[in-house]
């Protein structure tokens, strides 16, 4: 491709609205435009590497054996209704009428859909394992889209959903898919972990995400120093704490006057946080709830939420907390508190240790669980920290990273065939539910992500596998009829050998040329100048180390199609 | 691809609710799912085949130049209103509001975004000419939707946009795409024509429709028999007849009691249809209009009101025909009407014919023109017929075909580009307004245009270059190591050298196979049993023909081969 026949409009300044990185770059780089918040045009250099996962994706979606089909993104409300997600999912999915007012919404996802497919034609175990995908834009109504293509509202996800006669056959569908993706972010030239992770509003009994690891990443997930265990942090589970041996001290008050947080408490009495223990406040489904935490820990609300059953969790007002602890944010404490009181699994092992005192100012020290309050119920409710004892193995601890979330596989059981009624007749003809999975990938996310862990000040620093292009050919002088002639050389020999090539061709000063190279971060750059060419040279530079050779031609084309063809089948 | 491991739910039954043939075959071949009116699953041989058009259309868009982009489906409001759309559109701008109450429409076509975009991009002469294009679902809220993919809601669309620094310059990009076309077509082996077209509610100077000749198509169509005018009949230009020579002779009533169609009044009169004129009443936005055409010719609509310039044209109601004529319907005549009156030019060498008498039971004979009547208008206001002369050359008259809308090209002019104020500066430094075409290719709607042209009893006949897949071996039984062995040893040979092999390895009676074989509309089956294994040999058999050859394994894979090569390099 010729950049002068292309249209890349690159920017020089930092677009002022973009927050994060791979935001600004696909911006600067002319990958995007925005249109509307969260829904962007992806023009052609952005469009050429969703391009490339997509296929990357595709190819190993078949070699697991799945299936490609593709479903409409406007579907009938009935469906939805069906599975009663048209009341639960809120408001990001959007809805509308049609011109004859029936309803109807923009697919978010596609179980509906592709359960009453499968339900209307799959009618016997024979035709089961059965999986079948799809690569498609999608709309999600984000109340804060942001990003770029990072949280976007309209975004190309690839999803697949399986279908087995067993919840055993439904584990071997699940794994096949773990496997395709792990290769999938493999080929894309990804680091990445796979980690557990929380089924959310999909439902399901199990689900893994894949996580590109960038320290600009919305997700904390940890992994073990010794074994494969990785999760999300919202998920990752906790080890009992061997517990302390000190003899109960009495029960002391101590005034604490304008003292509120862990810092200011364990400031003034000269204590370190785990000798606190916080008192945090929750409404569970309208029911006030006390969770008490290491001070130096996080609550997870996910896993309280778990543990309660409820449907709506949430932190309590000021006004709930006062009237039910008498005293002003900053004093709750579980001695003498009359709601339900749950304590994560460290607090359980801990002696002596520091509380609100349900009074303003006042706080308890020496405060033992059994002697001055009883917990309806002890266990893992916080956030594992780094450092944490592998729940997995005895001989790891968990490192923290941070990730963005790319795919996310389900195992759904028989959730939505349950109450969309897709059932088969087994071996003996006897009717039996269909048990399900689902596996998605943010194909355009992706390469977002793919940006967030690839960058440096100059711009994106593509791999190979995922480049809009593989290389570029920079004409240091278009005048030059020379160097024009070598530029053509190259760009025929390495396009016949299947390299992909974006040949600069523009009448522009080379620091400019060599600017918007970096910028659009394609991996491999040929500099095609008078000087060196006298002498049968041309230079190649790697985006990624910054490293210069002086080749000749036949070299440059052998050393750029073996790194090529060596990426493309990592 | 593995037919047991695959997802072909076919159907022996012919669906009730499917009125045309690629409807119900692409139904029962299981290509296609209904979910909701108009909106359809694409199951993964249809897919496949939507998959493969897609292809052909992306690489001759490439080869023209073109560059591809993805656009949002969902648009805002806002650019449609700068555009005068969102007014105009009607209801099959589908529309609604986001969480935000922030209005939207999912897109039908995408004039205002790609011209947003560019006019924000596109700054100097130096960056056109510039075509851009993508393929995409887009979604039309039709009133009718029916016939399954041929007129659906959501259908896959190519959509290009061409930007120009003049008119001239417009023209050559609207001829690349005209070549474009004609390619693409060719390539997916269609029979066709190109013809001329009204421009309708996308506006524009002129355009062309591609059309698959079809006997269900919609459209009625023309061509030359001598030379290369083809045009829409609704667009097709008629040609000056010369001139009755005959002398007028002296008006006259008659009585016709109950006669008031054509037929009725001429089989009464006994006179050819072609010595009467028809006067058709009309409305012009609200004015009454009367229309004269000969007897045996249908006016042509929007001829007629392209010709007024109106915005609305409808067929006057019986009150309105009550009121200008004095008469009940049928006995209207231009004899003494006081409304404008517009005459076909034909009309215009018409003497001594036939009107009605605007009163009950009366005509006129022996009227003519200047002497009975003036005309306000006198134009070419009718529908071609077959045998009419050529309006461009003197050799030809006009056959008459079906056919079914694939594409269509347009020379947009400065129409978006002016309400949308999409300029560039020319080499002068002057500001000028951008010419504009916009070129659209229904994918989705081409498979099923390919069907009703390529179809027997049995089921579909795909061509090689769009068909699912290019050739299916058919193992009479399952049982027979042999046979397996064999149809293996051909299913690897052929996958080798590009075949796209669908192995029908299911355990079912031959009969079923071939019946399916034939429905699905592979065009090349190989039939491998153990009577012609014995000798060597296998059967191929060709879907259009009904041809067969016995052949060895190692002819057939070189057949098949040659036939496939030649086929997708037509």
């Amino acid at each position: 491709m010729r950049y002068s026949q292309y249209f890349i409009p690159t920017v020089k300044e930092t677009p002022s609205d973009a927050e994060v990185v791979s935001h600004k770059l696909m911006l600067r780089a002319g990958m995007i435009r925005k249109l509307a918040a969260g829904i962007y045009n992806y023009l052609p250099l952005g469009l050429r590497s969703i391009r490339k996962v997509e296929q990357i994706v595709r190819e190993e979606m078949n070699r697991a054996g799945a299936i490609e089909l593709l479903m409409p993104s406007v579907q009938p409300a009935e469906l939805w209704q069906e599975s009663k997600r048209w009341e639960q999912y809120g408001k990001e999915l959007l809805r509308f009428k049609d011109r004859k007012d029936a309803e109807f919404c923009l697919g978010p996802t596609h179980e509906e859909v592709i359960t009453d497919l499968v339900r209307r034609e799959v009618k016997s175990y024979r035709q089961m394992p059965l999986n079948l995908y799809q690569v498609q834009s999608k709309f999600r109504d984000e109340i804060r889209p942001r990003f770029g293509l990072m949280r976007g509202r309209e975004f190309i996800m690839k999803d697949a959903y399986s279908f087995d006669v067993s919840s055993e056959a439904a584990d071997i569908s699940y794994d096949k898919m773990y496997q395709a993706y792990r290769r999938i972010f493999q080929r894309c030239g990804l680091r990445f972990r796979a980690v557990e992770a929380d089924t959310g509003s999909i439902g399901g009994s199990s689900s893994h995400e894949f996580m590109v690891l960038a320290d600009s990443g919305e997700d904390a997930i940890v992994s073990c120093t010794a074994c494969e265990y990785a999760a999300n942090v919202e998920k990752a589970e906790a080890r009992l704490f061997p517990p302390e041996h000190a003899e109960p001290r009495e029960l002391e008050k101590v005034e604490t006057p304008q003292k509120r947080s862990v810092e200011e408490v364990t400031a003034f009495l000269g204590i370190p946080a785990s000798s606190l223990v916080k008192t945090l406040l929750c409404v569970a489904d309208g029911e006030p709830v006390a969770a008490l935490v290491r001070g130096d820990h996080d609550l997870n609300e996910i896993k309280l939420k778990h543990l309660l059953g409820c449907e709506e969790l949430e932190m309590a007002s000021e006004e709930v907390v006062e009237r039910v602890t008498g005293a002003p944010v900053g004093f709750a404490g579980p001695v003498g508190l009359k709601i339900k009181i749950v304590a994560d699994l460290v607090v359980q092992g801990m002696k002596n240790f520091v509380t609100g005192g349900n009074a303003r100012d006042l706080h308890f020290k020496n405060v033992n669980i059994g002697r001055d309050f009883t917990p309806a119920l002890i266990a893992d409710i916080r956030n594992v920290v780094h450092g944490d004892p592998c729940p997995r193995c005895e001989a790891g601890h968990l490192e923290m990273w941070r990730g963005i979330e790319v795919g996310h596989v389900f195992k759904l059981g028989t959730k939505y065939s349950e109450s969309l009624r897709a059932t088969f007749l087994d071996a003996d003809g006897k009717e039996q539910v269909i048990f399900m999975g689902c596996y998605g990938i943010g194909i355009s996310r992706t390469v977002a992500a793919c940006i967030e862990q690839n960058h440096d000040a100059d711009g994106i620093i593509f791999p190979i596998p995922i480049a809009p292009f593989h290389c570029i050919i920079s004409a240091v002088s278009t005048k030059d009829a020379e160097v024009m002639a070598a530029c053509d050389e190259l760009y025929r020999a390495l396009t016949a050998v299947g390299v992909e090539v974006l040949f600069d061709d523009r009448d522009e000063r080379p620091g400019s040329k060599f600017k918007d190279a970096d910028l659009i971060g394609i991996p491999l750059r040929i500099v095609v100048g008078s000087k060196n060419l006298a002498e049968g040279k041309v230079e190649l530079k790697y985006r990624k180390s910054g490293e210069v050779s002086l080749l000749t031609l036949a070299e440059a084309v052998e050393t750029v199609k073996g790194l090529v063809v060596a990426a493309l089948n990592q």
